[in-house]
């Protein structure tokens, strides 16, 4: 106790101690779910939110410290820093020029996905919580827009079928989507806002919102572009250990407080600063033998990511559902979430695509319907808060189920769609002399 | 701002956005500074720190913002997060076994290098501070106690000479000198609070102290020997990705919450952690082809620990020098830490040690030094701070004076102490046929 409580309370009352044991346990949850997931076939993430359910609501048999935990705020906020590097490394994995390749296909996707989903979630709303304003029932349709661009990879990753073409229309057109819903949550949430200032919302104001959402990615997109290869061309200058991370780093924390000054969520910031940063701008690095910036970013994201999805699932009360007609508003809300993504496969143009695995591919919602609840716990209108707990433990089963059927509706439909593929290439037209994967093939090249 | 402040406001008043933006801030200084360091043929850490105290003196001129993050209870936080990786990351560059290797010198080498700038340290107190009590000088005395292991052993890297015999005696010493000064640290701090709350100190209890140190250190050494390798056995059956770093991460974490627990600095456990940890008990995750343990921790290091050491710089206040006699404290400090050090070479027994080398090896005072005068300055005695922010700044400045004397000192004596051995070795007896490197050479071998 000599030292203890000194060193403690030099942190202003935040208990160093009391938090690296909190981490502790997270990280062990974080890998024994993850463990459990992957061995029956199914996303480590997904692992991590159910571990992080099934120790909260230990509450319900009297183990309450780890409830306890999600109100802590110094975990909070390695969570949200875990998000942002979440972004940030997605966001590294493609290219500004990636992003302008998967264009139309990918743009008119993603907006089929935003807007089903969007209606057929305030659709739900409306018809299940009649109780509550137009603004949550606004909410809950904003929640299920994006799917989730982590657990898509992932799940095309684990299957290896991340070349496909359809691989890349779905990837292009969730990242797009993230953006669409990040834009709507803006809309919706200043609506709120005026609303409960009790200023009328003019369309001027929506519009607003949208053209400084667009001005910010456009901007920091083009500026990013520019300004990024002299950046690092003169941080490879500098000595000492550590200078590519410390680069990268900073211009993912610039981007995402650049983002919220602007009024939109900082991970906006995170995720188009990976964008922007390309290899090439570390091939100085490179030739010093210094490692990849992706080597260097994951062990951050290993140890803060994990405990994002491990509070976000500490969130859930299970005892929400014994109340009112939660079950029933997961049910219908997973629906509306499968459902409304099945739009996509009407904008996939282009004959040979595969629509009905591009339909199944953007079914997972992830972190970022997750953060949008988080918001909407925060709102309140008139006292009314816009995402009650009930509300956001249902966004999260919804969640945990869109993530748990993905997988082996995709492999089934991605198996259906090669058959297919295969006996159309052995019938008319054989290019390249690869029967069977000349479809694929042709597209796949980069 | 429609999404921010509900963004900011989901981390119970946490502003993200204002912490990534402090966060970019102090990352750039500490590349900037480190590399200025680095060129002027200085450890980086010393940049780092000089970085830290001008950004947050700018406050002399009217610019506030930096000195005002010294307030802020995440970044705190995250630099307490900092400083456990890094002593975790430097116990993992040596094993229990090197420990005992080192043995009856390295030890006998901390135990004069501990007790000679107690006194000393006290001494000065004593001599400068007459107003403060007893417990300020006795603490005072304790900052100068332990070298850095980190700072040591970069040097020594930096120079090429990290194989040298000297070299393993030194940083053998160091690493004791460490858990001396924290055993010091202990029984001071607990005299201190005896005092304030009225009980007298015992004899008694002051032997408990040391007793929980002992224990909880060759407890936790012997018994994480025996229970670490079956952990990584477990955890290397354990499928996704991250379980060798989040394993060493809570064998980290839950090692520091003991050592708290029980009354030791958290950096007490995360060293112990580190020691315990050895290559050979995660073969099975290096045959997966997964990364060595210390390129994974190695990022999060690069980006926690420049925010420790930065913000640790931001704590001293220059403006203290102009008040009472604070110059002449930093000087008689700084006088203090050198020479009683140099009591270190009475303990280099063996007649080929160059004693003067391991007096100057020894010299830089670091992390630990800087986390005594941090928890000194949340210790109260009866309304009196016992470190105040003019001893404070005095003991930052004795920190860098010793960090940037040790580089060219040890250069120059450890060429001087080849130059001994090469014409002892060249005149009675050239053993192995190799004059001149003889003398070293037998004792490098690993």
């Amino acid at each position: 106790m000599t030292v203890l409580a000194p060193l403690a309370s030099s942190a202003g009352g935040a208990p160093i101690a009391h938090l690296v044991l909190a981490l502790a346990v997270i990280l062990a949850a974080a890998k024994l779910g993850g463990d459990v997931a992957v061995r029956l076939k199914q996303p480590a993430v997904l692992g991590e939110l159910v571990a992080g359910v099934v120790l909260a609501n230990l509450d319900l048999v009297g183990v309450t410290w780890f409830r306890s935990l999600t109100g802590d705020l110094t975990l909070d906020v390695l969570a949200q820093l875990g998000v942002l590097i979440l972004l940030f490394e997605v966001g590294l994995e493609s290219t500004v020029r990636d992003m302008m390749k998967v264009g139309v296909t990918a743009t008119l996707v993603a907006v089929l996905g935003v807007i089903t989903p969007f209606a057929l979630g305030w659709g739900v709303g409306a018809l299940l919580l009649p109780g509550h304003s137009a603004y949550a029932h606004a909410f809950l349709g904003a929640t299920l827009t994006a799917t989730s661009v982590g657990i898509t990879a992932r799940v095309l990753k684990d299957l290896g079928k991340a070349q496909l073409p359809e691989a890349r229309v779905i990837l292009g057109a969730a990242v797009i989507d993230d953006v669409l819903g990040l834009v709507i949550l803006a809309v919706v949430a200043g609506v709120i806002e005026s609303a409960e200032t009790g200023a009328a919302l003019s369309v001027a104001a929506t519009g607003v919102v949208v053209a400084k959402a667009a001005l910010f990615l456009f901007g920091a997109l083009a500026i990013g572009v520019v300004l990024s290869p002299r950046l690092f061309a003169a941080a490879a200058r500098l000595r000492g250990r550590g200078v590519l991370l410390a680069t990268a780093l900073i211009a993912c924390f610039v981007l995402a407080s650049l983002a919220a000054a602007i009024g939109l969520a900082a991970i906006v910031g995170a995720y188009a600063a990976g964008l922007i940063l390309e290899d090439v701008h570390w091939q100085e690095f490179a030739r010093r033998g210094e490692q990849r910036l992706e080597d260097l970013v994951r062990p951050i994201a290993e140890f803060l990511v994990p405990v994002f999805f491990v509070l976000m699932g500490m969130r859930v009360e299970l005892r929400a559902f014994a109340h009112s007609g939660i079950a029933g508003l997961v049910l219908l809300l997973t629906l509306a979430a499968i459902a409304g993504k099945q739009a996509c496969a009407l904008g996939a143009l282009g004959g040979r695509l595969d629509r009905l695995s591009i339909g199944i591919g953007m079914i997972p919602r992830g972190e970022v319907g997750l953060i949008f609840a988080s918001i909407g716990m925060t709102l309140t209108l008139h006292g009314e808060q816009i995402v009650d707990v009930g509300i956001y433990s249902a966004v999260v089963i919804m969640v945990i189920v869109t993530t748990l059927v993905t997988p082996p509706a995709l492999a089934w439909s991605l198996a259906r769609g090669e058959r297919r593929a295969a006996s159309r290439a052995a019938g008319p037209a054989v290019r390249n002399g690869a029967p069977g994967s000349a479809g694929s093939g042709e597209r796949t090249a980069r």
